[in-house]
């Protein structure tokens, strides 16, 4: 199949292109570089040394044979001459601010964040309406676009009953920043899309992903993809890891019960390969809640704990105040069954790969900026 | 009170301010004359003839004693000095764009009508908390955001039961357009902030309202509110009047037996200075269902008609092609009940109404356009 990767220069969007390459697939992407200037604009940077923009439109070429160009999503122009040009099979959209801390810094921030991924969106789905109506969007959402309901997360449309009568309806969402807000907005666009024009969509609920490398990167250093631990733009289990290879405290926020959803990384690009070798059809707006296993933050922690305890990193694991609003004891439950249905093999040993990325992070100790890891951004 | 109105210059806001304004609150406005733009964009103007709006910023200094700066709400310092040299107690956001055709033109215009509305809603939030947060926000949603489920629609969250648990969710909402689309994006992003900040607002789901002035008015003709008939601008039950005034068929879009709530200019008043005079709670994000009965089109049509007829305008009701992609014929029951418990009295007689905005309407039949009334904006 002919993908296009918009947002190719991430953290999933790099590592996803090396994976379907590895799987036969064509690939080309698109990026603006913003990734790497948030982080900049926050003081820290991609632990994991990466290759320039300009080098990896190299790299991709050469090991590929693809084509890689340099793309502002908020651009309409640009992203339909780019879907007009590249006339893909498969558009996967990666192309988001993904942070809800950086969403969250002021009024400027929060309106940033809805002009670039709300726009982004609608010009993704204008350009397949003109160009290539039958292409099939798979559309990076979060498992954070539920919110913590105290029912079960059903995987797509809810039947609710009421008053005698019955109807199948979009699962109510609640959102815990305005970065999660921005993509249950996409998500109601985009369904409304494949409703009116008959487009067909993929909507990931994506859990929490880790890890700092896939197999098919064959340890090759320029295939790196980046790895953030900024209290911005970093996972809970990315500061934890980060925190205990620095001899700091591994911090919770709040009482540490949150459930979260996770998935390694090579689970990640296994599952949105499936995503993309198994379509929807025309019209259909697809949900899929992708994740390995519910866990809870204090469990990760004590995760990652132990192994800095046997890799020599002694430290230990603390509650801090909570920057954010959030249930930090709750009920939590997404079903996730479409995926195994697709064939889904989930790693579930997450000791194993915490291991693996814990060694791999070792190596770039002497680099990491401890002034960045704590929390700065407070929702009230 | 003290209540400043986001979007004075508009068919609801102009009115709203001279209501209030006889009702005893003291009235500000803020406006960037945004909707004169957009109707002669589409080569229309407002059929009764209004007041520049820098006679409208002299009508409102000399009879109401009030401020109306200029403010476009996208513009966050603007709109935030706007806010904490008012420090109303009440604002009512009324500044969107609000037409749903206008929003599916094409790529620019939806992506623009999402910019306008979510930012404009953004920024206010951030000037409530940041100047005054004991502010009252009463932000003017649309019943159009609910779609039409198979389920009566409640009146704020809805119990769901699933797999033996329960929780109260935001009922879930299917909108038809671009424009309804922004607006559930906003009720959203309300809610999140009512939460987190501990603001507080009521979300009005609006029917359509109707009707060319209310007695306060008391005949001035400077203080005429505006009044579209476009296709783009203007809602089917104006269109269906201009029509008959106009001996043109009325034109119902498809089978015509979409129902949809209705209410009279002076009842949206009502509606509103109830909601303004009896605030949530802090913290609170109240929904109200505004409308006065659910009428199917044909219905409203065949009333238009038959007081055309009266009138000595003897036209015909035909069925078209239905430019947008929405259920013809459907359940339809959203809860009522809050304005009710709060006072509102409403006004049972749609055909004396009509009446009196036909004969409104009658004096300024030779200004009308009829290349304008038709639909030109298709939803496929």
């Amino acid at each position: 199949m002919k993908v296009l990767i918009v947002g190719l220069d991430g953290y999933l969007g790099w590592a996803l292109a090396i994976y379907l390459f590895a799987r036969g697939h064509k690939v080309c992407g698109i990026d603006n570089g913003s990734r790497r200037r948030w982080v900049q604009e926050v003081g820290s940077d991609s632990l994991i040394p990466i290759q320039s923009m300009l080098d990896r439109v190299e790299i991709f070429r050469k090991y590929f044979g693809g084509v890689f160009n340099y793309c502002d999503t908020t651009d309409s122009y640009s992203i339909s001459e780019n879907i007009k040009n590249f006339h893909p099979d498969v558009i996967v959209h990666l192309g988001e601010m993904p942070s809800a801390p950086y969403s969250m810094m002021n009024n400027k921030k929060a309106v940033y964040t809805h002009i670039n991924n709300i726009s982004g969106t609608l010009n993704i789905l204008y350009a397949m309406k003109k160009h290539c109506p039958d292409v099939h969007l798979v559309k990076l959402g979060s498992l954070g676009e539920y919110g913590t309901p105290n029912i079960d997360i059903t995987e797509g449309p809810i039947v609710i009953e009421y008053k005698g009568r019955k109807d199948t309806l979009p699962f109510p969402k609640q959102g815990n920043s305005w970065y999660h807000l921005t993509k249950i907005h996409d998500s109601n666009n985009i369904q409304f899309a494949c409703r009116v024009w008959g487009l067909k969509s993929t909507d990931v609920m994506q859990g929490i992903v880790y890890g700092t490398s896939i197999p098919e990167m064959e340890g090759n250093k320029s295939l790196n993809t980046r790895f953030d631990y900024d209290g911005i733009f970093g996972t809970s289990i990315n500061r934890f890891c980060i925190q205990a290879l620095s001899l700091l405290p591994i911090t919770l926020y709040g009482k540490g019960k949150q459930r979260r959803g996770f998935l390694p990384l090579k689970d990640s690009m296994q599952c949105l390969t499936l995503a993309i070798e198994n379509p929807p059809k025309k019209g259909e707006y697809r949900v899929i809640n992708q994740f390995e296993e519910v866990y809870t933050l204090d469990k990760v922690a004590y995760t990652v704990w132990s192994i800095a305890q046997e890799m020599g990193y002694s430290t230990e694991i603390i509650n801090i105040e909570n920057p954010r609003i959030e249930s930090e004891d709750h009920y939590y439950n997404p079903e996730h069954k479409k995926l195994l249905e697709l064939g889904y093999k989930p790693t579930s040993d997450m000791k194993f790969e915490v291991e693996s990325m814990m060694g791999d992070l070792e190596r770039y100790r002497d680099s990491i900026i401890p002034e960045v890891i704590d929390p700065k951004i407070r929702w009230k």
